[in-house]
């Protein structure tokens, strides 16, 4: 079986790839799909399978990831990129100061379509945010910590294991391979 | 000459229709139209338009409104919705606490959908972050100052008058009804 992910990502394409090992051959392909504004991101990641399958005919996997900070009512949520890219971490430490309640967890969502139907699978981490730790990672990780550690003091392979986007992909992987 | 104005804000709705008097007759649809997250209001508002007409097969406007504080790197621009929502003018103040440059704007961008051509008209107004005062408006007009007031110190009128909505409608209208 052969799925088409569907990133301008190459290394989150070969992430994907390593994880289907003996499941499906992977391939990638960097199609510009339009992102619908919405507070889901399993809403967002089928959207844009829809319109993908559309484009190229053949199964294929779509995902999205939002980070929301319970205190701050799910903020950034859906729209971590864009609020990484001009607040920053920075920006999420001021908004938290003197807030006890720290709690906060990041959801992928990974779309596959066939053509005959668009099936979601969502995959969660729950953590805290805490000061910024470590030099591994990108985006969120030096403050997210899960039991002890930022995401950012983990290797590459570790959080790769536990990671939200490693949940979805297992929960798809089961389903295209069940008892596998 | 008539317009149909795609919004779930009847009063929004009615505001477009008086702008419009003698120059077309405005109706409203609650049309639900997907939204592209997309770092420019006018492509948005272009979307949306190019989705309506689709939809409706009728002359139409669909707007969309981004507010835009200068040194936060243009957060938070067209999430300003989910923003509100979340962290609140209360937010935005903390992570402007400290920081001597003010400016933002606002832009409004105005799509107009005829079947033949879709045309954008954007309005911006330039004002600067302030603590909150006034008891009129919604959202950031407490603590958007402009010449001296915030917006939620004027009337409706007046601020139906000034506004980035306003800036772009006009500018629709001209196209709409040149030399009028």
């Amino acid at each position: 079986m052969k799925i088409t992910v569907v990133t301008n990502n190459p290394h989150k394409a070969r992430e994907i790839s390593l994880f289907f090992e003996g499941v499906a051959e992977v391939t990638h392909v960097a199609l510009e799909c339009p992102e619908i504004r919405h507070d889901s991101v399993r809403k967002i990641a089928m959207k844009k399978a829809e319109f993908a399958y559309e484009e190229i005919h053949t199964p294929l996997i779509c995902d999205d990831t939002g980070f929301y900070i319970h205190a701050l009512r799910g903020f950034p949520g859906p729209y971590a990129a864009f609020v990484q890219e001009t607040i920053g971490n920075e920006g999420i430490l001021r908004l938290m100061e003197g807030i006890s309640d720290r709690k906060a967890h990041f959801e992928t969502a990974v779309a596959y379509a066939d053509g005959r139907d668009i099936r979601v699978f969502s995959g969660k981490i729950q953590g805290r945010v805490v000061r910024p730790r470590g030099e591994g990672g990108f985006g969120y990780d030096p403050i997210f910590e899960w039991r002890g550690r930022t995401l950012a003091e983990m290797s590459p392979e570790e959080k790769n294991r536990i990671s939200h986007r490693a949940r979805a992909l297992e929960r798809l992987r089961d389903f295209l391979a069940p008892g596998r």
